[in-house]
């Protein structure tokens, strides 16, 4: 399928446009982008001119940042477009119930993406609590801004969503494991002083789940959930979603990586006419920055 | 039809019991409370004793507060009753989902109540902006929270939302008028440094809407919204909702008052079987606490 890519940034270039390359689904046959460009392909700076000169397009992936792809992404589905959204799929939640809307009344398919539960792991954690209960879990996502995000000042400023922005790809994880839904219980807000997002987060969910969210880790990086059932079984897993550890025994896992996962999902449901928009991540950081108690922290700075 | 209400506090004794006395359709059977009760009928505290002892009750209106509502009214789903919630309809958006869900598989009606929505002049407002585009509009909901909430902590905690719950009545009111939905651009909150909520917030939302909340405002309480639309229309809702005047004509009004209206809708919605669980006011102050910038406001003391 000939697939257009709107904002080619760091995450296009590592992850979009290689996943592509090994795909015989997908050919890229345009870009719209300010000012970044691929390879042999033909680039635009204005999204409808794209749309208008490549009728033959007939999906686009967004990846741009959250606060301007709801513009981007309303307009390609008016055009009959299918559309791909990265994570977190809109800055708002009423925006994207509204591409959904839209979605359906063009009869194309939106896939809001979560590229954490496409981790190599996922799948087997998610067979293994099947049917089961499960009695507690925690999740321990701990990881160093200054080492992924340096002088991104805009993970601090609203929207930017702080620690949550790793942490949703932990609660993306989780919402797709879990064998029944959780909700918040409560939470605790950690916000730098001379900033506006937390940097560090504690978690309860209903069963017994809790969370532990840290931005300012050092040494080894730690993104980990564990998960045990009435019956005692233990999951755990490791290296962000990627390793499943059941009962101490190591499972069998996917080899696809994240993004090419992504493609081939996306390729399943143009293919059978159908629109994936789980927003569960997202509402959890919405009632968590919603409910949350929040505390002061420390000033940071780069 | 047979009705128990749960949670006999203030907004119950002032409210729901009154409109149940003036309406032919509903007879109140039974009330499950700690402590409160209604003259003449059966009392209990225990709402699965309750719902075991009175299987001729079809529906059940919980008036608790939104911390504890979910227990409570996944537990009547599940025991086939039809279900009213007061607003907010729970404390986090994910669990209301749930409540959906769980409403959908027992197959009865869940209502998730906004009584703002029922003030008399709203469904003249609704109508006489149905079809047309809205090119500007603004909220003003500014009250004395030392006159209607008099000591009451709690609306600082937490989960206790602020300004934003009487802000939630404008927002459910906003989301009935507006012939198409909007999304926030951004909002500011104003906390008082000794307290958890806001105080006082300004909001944007799409197409030109913005909304300005205060909880300190002495003297005149103002409950207003104004619409104009691009043919250049103005519709105007005073007092909360109650008056409705467009192009500075007073329009004719309901005569039901909002908790009366309110189960009218409910035995409409049971006689139909459907649901009625549109959480567009709670996603939009999600969406608020979510993307706000926050400032420090002078502390608030009673």
């Amino acid at each position: 399928m000939k697939i257009a890519l709107v904002g080619i940034g760091k995450i296009a270039v590592d992850q979009h446009v290689p996943s592509m390359a090994t795909s015989s689904d997908w050919e890229i046959a345009a870009t719209v982008s300010r000012s970044g460009t691929v390879n042999g392909v033909p680039s635009y700076t204005c999204l409808d001119t794209m749309l208008a000169e490549n009728l033959d397009v007939g999906v686009v992936s967004l990846c741009l940042p959250p606060a301007p792809r709801f513009e981007y992404a309303a307009a390609c589905l008016r055009a009959g477009r299918h559309v791909m959204l990265e994570k977190p799929p809109g800055a708002t939640l009423a925006e994207v119930y509204e591409l959904e809307r839209i979605a359906r009344d063009a009869g194309v398919t939106l896939f809001a993406t979560w590229h954490s539960r496409m981790a190599k792991g996922v799948q087997a954690a998610k067979n293994a609590l099947a049917g089961k209960t499960v009695a507690k879990g925690h999740i321990n996502w701990k990881e160093n801004v200054r080492q992924w995000h340096p002088n991104q000042d805009w993970v601090f400023e609203p929207g930017g969503m702080g620690v949550l922005d790793p942490g949703i790809n932990a609660l993306s994880v989780m919402t797709e494991v879990l064998p029944s839904p959780v909700h918040l219980n409560s939470a605790r807000l950690h916000t730098p002083s001379n900033r506006q997002t937390p940097i560090r987060a504690e978690v309860e969910f209903t069963g017994s789940i809790t969370a532990s969210f840290d931005w300012l880790k050092e040494g080894d990086q730690t993104w980990e959930q564990t998960y045990t059932t009435t019956d005692g079984m233990v999951v755990h897993l490791k290296e962000g979603g990627n390793r499943c550890v059941v009962d101490c025994e190591e499972k069998s896992v996917g080899d696809l990586g994240e993004y090419p996962a992504l493609y081939a999902r996306m390729t399943a449901l143009v293919e059978q006419g159908r629109s994936d928009v789980d927003l569960s991540p997202m509402v959890h950081v919405s009632d968590i920055m919603t409910l949350a108690h929040r505390e002061i922290a420390p000033a940071f700075n780069w």
